[in-house]
């Protein structure tokens, strides 16, 4: 059976020696030095490594069962999920007001990388409910917040999203479901949501179901979409549970992977729902918790990159298979382990960098986060806001991949479910649907994020490496060739690309949206490329310093140095298939497919 | 449900237009005219796509079941295979002498394709037999052959091949499987075998096991590896069943896909076992069959894409969300189809360019087959022994890929299983593992097969794409910069490398090795970028021609338009990668992945 070991020592060095974390200006960051974030990690860690990664394969073969329309969840997730309440961690960066402990986000997307690694099935029950409570948090009247809130952030109830329908997922302006407004202000809500993760499960006592429906007589299309908010058993005055509502799992769905998730088909039978936000503005109060969704989605995809990633290095130095071909390395044993082969090594070092450099990438991000909702920083707030759909689609594409890449370590026994490797492939495949296929992300990334507010945000986040690269060059020749110049290179490739969309998307947007895929990824590896060469900074100045363990950040270097040549590359790949603009892609008829 | 239909006419255009197979001077191909091969192909595409594909979701759901000792498979598998039986196809390209209609290779992969797409499990258990049956047929005595063949060709008794043990797979030399010598020239085999595809099943009266094992005695390690015929039932001297031999299944393997094939652990308790081929040289005669498997495996890659692209184009095509950016499609309906989106087609694009280019080297390939097993053309039989790592690697890379992709086209649905589009994906995935890992298939292409006679055959490959470049540029500008230009480029990196490789690997081969993965890429893009350059020729002829279908013809052009622009030019980046050489990806100490 596959193991999970939390990456503690690799998230504290991100933390503190990469993002100096405790130094930063944002409030709340002031009391995160290392021996405090240490603990909570060491706690996080030990929680999902010992009690809920053991779940994954139960969850996997077993799956969820609905029986006369109760959906009863794997062995053991009940009493893993009342050890995730005990712990507090749903409420982990929630305000105090309503039980949470108002810790950055941050700490959250640290501890939630270990959450979705050891269990992403298990994790979506109380992820889901995390993104529900913030939109209510967001939008909500002080009732509503009252009301919710504490039970959501505690987990006692636990929160969905309801956008899909049969007929549309990302065309929500299609949405047939209905809101009728009644006198006392509620709505009877009536339709039907697919593929509604956590719709319907026995761990809480209470769902708060978000469900999009249009209020009829409102505007046509996504204008006249409405968010509201439908428990599964109504609230009384006094807080206690009230009658069952009218919204109920119509089936289950068989899926690829997530099998101890439970995905419904919801159904709303004049439900009982209160408008959440302003009438007709629910995409926009959908949006909060869609973005915050997006994040850990991207971080989903890095989780079970690192997950399958672990197991595939055990693998490779427990299996004796073949010698080496610059001589046997383990002569006294029958065969050397798989790890001195060097193609063996050339997948595991795209695994290594990989997930070491998205780690960075979203913890820098969350960073930014905080400086957005802490600080008001106006800048933050729009740099976060153009990577987000880097973050979800480049994350949750490579993640894959890369799961992909550790089962295939595992030869044969890759593909037996028994071993598990199969698991983290069938499951990081939804990170690439979900929350918006990351088509629709490079579509949102191109032809939104690209030009909003005239193109700032992505001139600050060119300006951001250029100048990190003027101001680290020059003082180590060999440093600069490895990590600098590699990084200037890769911009240079990103900022061609963009300048090629501004000067042919304008006469036909197709010719940028041809490339979005492609834009999407050389703008991760950008990132990446970015992310490893301040660790490549961080790691040299620890050795400088002789403090700490060496031999970790000489890893840091070399894995760096190896995503610096043989992964950042990709971008030139990338702008030149840009720059071929739509003409091959829109020429045939559709009938010609 | 998914649905398959067989590619009739891009198969005979390929034939007939591109490598003009009937003006050949391989016996057996003057009769292979276009009515001929047309009536075949569409003999075959009606079995496989009305009587088979309807039977891959079944196995898939139903997978198989073990119940004392006895192997059933899916509902509707037995059927349906008395149909291929009747048809005569397992022996389509075997010897008349043992009931075969000794077709060439070139017709019996183009057959092969179709029964791959619509029902790779289903297919495995003829599959397997036909390799095993080749076997037989190059290394066994007249006895062996006319004991075993009649049955096998027609498929009355199935065959299986049995290399890998729970601790070795690639490194055979470990095997602990052992053959007794007995007095009357049989063997005594004991051992346990894993993963053995169509090990035990309910589809015919007797299974045929090709097993290796080593001879007391014999020498250590691989050279003391021997093939022995190991059948579940004892054949009489008349012809007739025996009695029943230790050879029986342990359980069945639960796996990530291929439901619908019985793979088992076969348990050998002193089974009779018959020498194949010379003692001490089992490798030698396995790889008779493990080439063979190779090809087709490689096949799998192309036609699990092809069908899974067949299906995206049709969702794409009914599904109606969004508007095309550059003003609505479809007014009268509520939204566009997918297809108008641009990043749909780039994605539909990448799998139609990949799938009509693998079916171009596949059927190239088999061309060469056929001209070194009946023309003894020694050059053709260097040179697909060269490619057969790349055929099964690269094809099952990129194959599986184009599953990836086609079952994202379907959004959410794509992960739901009952959409059908997970299945391709599961069951392809198992293409880059067996017959040979596709690290393992980069090992042999880079460390093995490059060297091969003094480098002779890679030598006559880049030989062969420059006379090609020459001998078809300076008519057409247009065509020259689109398709000729393109892979003079992407044939001079893939020298690059092969250079590269002579340079650095002989004072360290790790610096070749460390590039095997990407060289394998690089070499398979070469491949179908001259696959594209002879089918847009051969489109530009017969547009000139003025005959047939003219956007039939056009529609080639563009789509191997599209591949030379945006998929070939992935070779300057893997030569990037191999440049880089071992550095980076061997430096790491294994303790500190």
């Amino acid at each position: 059976m596959p193991t999970y070991t939390a990456p503690t020592k690799d998230m504290q060095f991100v933390l503190h020696d990469v993002l100096n974390i405790s130094a930063a200006s944002t409030p709340g960051y002031e009391d995160l030095e290392p021996d405090f974030t240490s603990a909570i990690l060491e706690e996080a860690g030990k929680l999902t490594s010992e009690v809920i990664a053991p779940l994954n394969t139960v969850g996997d073969t077993e799956g969820c069962r609905l029986e006369n329309g109760v959906v009863y969840t794997p062995t053991g997730f009940k009493d893993a999920f009342e050890k995730v309440k005990e712990g507090g961690w749903t409420g982990l960066d929630m305000p105090e007001q309503y039980g949470g402990q108002n810790m950055p986000q941050v700490i959250g997307s640290a501890v939630g990388e270990m959450f979705s690694a050891a269990n992403q099935a298990f994790t979506m029950y109380q992820g889901l409910t995390h993104g529900a409570a913030s939109a209510i948090l967001a939008h909500g009247t002080d009732q509503q917040k009252d009301t919710f809130l504490p039970k959501m952030v505690s987990c006692d109830w636990t929160g969905t999203m309801n956008l899909t329908e049969p007929h549309c997922g990302t065309d929500l302006g299609l949405m047939r479901t209905k809101a009728a407004p009644q006198a006392d202000g509620s709505y009877k809500i009536t339709g039907q949501k697919i593929f509604i993760s956590s719709g319907e499960h026995d761990l809480a006592e209470n769902i708060i179901h978000l469900v999009l429906a249009k209020i009829e007589g409102g505007p046509e299309g996504i204008k006249g979409v409405s968010l509201f908010i439908v428990p599964k058993f109504n609230v009384n005055e006094d807080g206690s549970l009230g009658e069952r509502n009218g919204a109920t799992v119509g089936s289950i769905e068989e899926k690829m992977g997530i099998h101890g998730n439970s995905t419904c088909v919801m159904n709303y039978d004049g439900a009982t729902g209160y408008l959440l936000g302003d009438e007709h503005k629910g995409m926009r109060a959908m949006f909060t918790m869609m973005n915050e969704a997006r994040l850990g989605v991207g971080m989903q995809g890095l989780a079970q990159a690192d997950v399958a990633y672990q197991n595939a290095v055990i693998y490779a130095n427990d299996r004796l298979q073949g010698r080496a071909v610059t001589g046997a390395e383990a002569p006294d044993k029958p065969a050397d382990p798989l790890i001195v082969h060097p193609d063996i090594r050339r997948s595991l070092m795209e695994q290594k960098s990989f997930v070491e450099g998205a780690r960075a990438f979203i913890l820098w991000g969350a960073t930014m986060i905080d400086a957005a909702h802490r600080s008001g920083d106006k800048d933050a707030d729009g740099l976060v806001s153009l990577l987000t759909p880097v973050i979800k689609g480049f994350l949750t594409d490579v993640g894959y991949d890369m799961t992909v890449k550790a089962q295939q370590v595992y030869g044969g026994h890759g593909y037996i479910e028994e071993w598990g490797m199969s698991q983290f492939t069938r499951d990081a495949r939804i990170a690439m649907i979900y929350e918006g296929a990351n088509g629709v992300q490079a579509l949102d990334l191109v032809g939104r994020k690209l030009a909003q507010d005239g193109g700032k945000h992505v001139m600050a986040f060119f300006e951001l490496v250029k100048t990190f690269c003027k101001d680290n060059a020059g003082t180590d020749e060999v440093f600069d060739k490895e990590f600098i110049e590699p990084l200037k290179a890769a911009s240079k490739d990103l900022q061609s690309a963009g300048m090629y969309f501004m000067q042919n998307g304008m006469k036909n947007p197709n010719h940028a949206l041809a490339g979005s895929n492609d834009f999407m990824h050389m703008f991760g590896h950008v990132c990446l490329g970015l992310m490893w060469a301040k660790m490549g900074l961080a790691a040299r100045a620890a050795l400088a310093n002789g403090t700490g363990d060496a031999a970790f950040y000489e890893t840091k270097l070399t894995t760096g140095r190896f995503y610096m040549a043989r992964q950042l590359p990709a971008t030139a790949l990338h702008l030149t298939r840009i720059q071929t603009g739509a003409d091959t892609v829109m020429a045939l008829d559709a009938a010609n497919f």
